[in-house]
């Protein structure tokens, strides 16, 4: 049970703001489908709006990053915040857009030696060395 | 000042299993510069050659995904584990091998996004959708 | 299954110190109900009791912040720390308190907004500015 | 040094999209300062629009919750999170608005009381108690 | 559902290095039983060598901590990053290497505690004492 | 610059509440050094007590656990939540109390190998294996 009610699809009819997120959704992403995570910012339009808007800006806009590897640098974010539902929903996504068998479990790899060397650091507290100070 | 004492490069000459490190380190990245990392490292031989050993196989070794998206993706992880010394060295690693400003600036867009994200969803507590959960 | 034995009420009424400690957050808060924390803490009556009593200081006494605002101050902490339980029983405390939906999304998007800009700075590694710094 | 340049009144001047942001935040926050995190996000004008816009609509724009209450709970993310410098900024915001030093220390622990049984309820992995989990 | 397949034991069998990992951590641990993690890294031999090999190294060599304490440790670690599975693993661990119900009470309380003065400090930015940067 | 004034000696001095818990900690640590965090809890002599009866009661009080054990825990849990100023204090707390230097890199070691375990747990997103959810 989640902390706050989700929308199902007749519910957001209704509503002409949350529809029409709900569409650009659907037209976007070529699917019918609106997974459960716009079901809840529905609840609070003026969200709905702005984190739809911020997450098409940044991951959908085409730019100098490929769409898959933005796809994967979010799912190591995720790992990293220990989000369940976002690493199932960007692995989904990821996946979808070709991740092979390979790319994840190399993606795995390097999340979790970044973790493991971050950690190094916290605990040797060193400073930073000058050649990775110069301003670039 | 940090929590173990650094190596100079003349001790390192003196302990064969942490110069043999420290020669590879700077073959294999091809710099007469080794960091300070290896440097605490040094004080156990064990743990420096373990770690080296482990960031050559998990970042050197040609695999499936490019060495600047990995290490895009070492960034990603430091940030969000806030690990001021690793995002400071992958950043300069990530340019050194190329990453635009443009890259580096989509590439924090990205993170900070899913940073957003997944705090909405832990605090939405919502169940994973079920096109999410089918075995790949 | 949690890690630790849960205690019933039986068992409670049993153990002179961990009876005083389930009587007095039913007396505090006004109900029968006893959540499962207080169950898995029962075990060790030290941490019991210094975790009751510190949680009455600083969440019951009366003091210079609202009870409902220290209630939405432990969620945003609890969905930063990724704690699904928390999340759920300071929710649910935050409703019983009065916190209307439209407080409840707004809470949510200024945690999720802070996680954002926090993520940024964090791949940033800015110094503070010298007015942030001035001694109050 | 951070790993992006910051900058200085003089370009910000030159560049339309990054003027119109800078009079923004200072006709916003009736202030002449515009600090450090706008001037490093300056170097990606999307970015810089986008967190801009997001701040004023979530921080600014009038709401249910009180512009001071936000403020804390912006700060009791940031501590959560690690961030030294969204730490310092915030609070020195909330102070701008009233925030007294008993505020303060109450809002201090309050936030060490959730991370303190945030930690509890990691090590004890309990199951959500059912009232809990009833929708609102 | 996991995000990657379970390896079964009749499939680890017809694997040569993947045998070999199964066959040595059964030996080690003196079990018929491999645990999913193993099961998962199954599909990705070099990260289920690698990994193995670093935990033996790590937490099975002698050295100079005794083997309940760092799995003690772990336990720390796995709480303060949330992993539930993790908290789970290495508590069985830990029990079966004799903690007992009075240090696990314990444990939870120190990585408690330390979460809540870690979160006070977060929340100070204190300069660090010079007593406590001295060389050691 | 910290977030709130620190007390000087002389100040302490004149007030009972804080003057009896330096006066104390002097006692208990059989040291005239009394460092930062208490200097700057004196500005709300409530959480001054309350933090440090807590920590007295959890790391001074003997129990089932080691001194020394319970200064590496504090360590390793100040690491993964990334506090500087926890890591340097609690260091030196340990080596004071013994922590040799294999000690110290073996417990560094146990940190990032835990937190590079738990990062391909949150990966992978697995379900906790039977054997691990018996109640002990």
């Amino acid at each position: 049970m989640s902390t706050v009610r989700l929308w199902t699809d007749a519910e957001a009819e209704k509503d002409s703001r949350v529809k029409a997120v709900f569409d650009d959704i659907r037209a976007t992403r070529k699917t019918g489908f609106v997974n459960n995570v716009w079901r809840a910012l529905a609840n609070h339009p003026d969200t709905l709006e702005r984190i739809w808007a911020g997450v098409k800006d940044v991951m959908v806009k085409p730019g100098e990053l490929d769409p898959l590897v933005k796809e994967m640098i979010y799912i190591a974010v995720s790992i990293s915040n220990g989000c369940g539902y976002c690493v199932h929903s960007h692995t989904a996504a990821a996946k979808a857009k070709g991740m092979t068998p390979g790319q994840h479990a190399e993606l795995l790899a390097v999340v979790a030696m970044a973790a493991q060397t971050n950690s190094l650091l916290q605990g040797l507290q060193l400073p930073v060395d000058q050649p990775f100070l110069v301003e670039s």
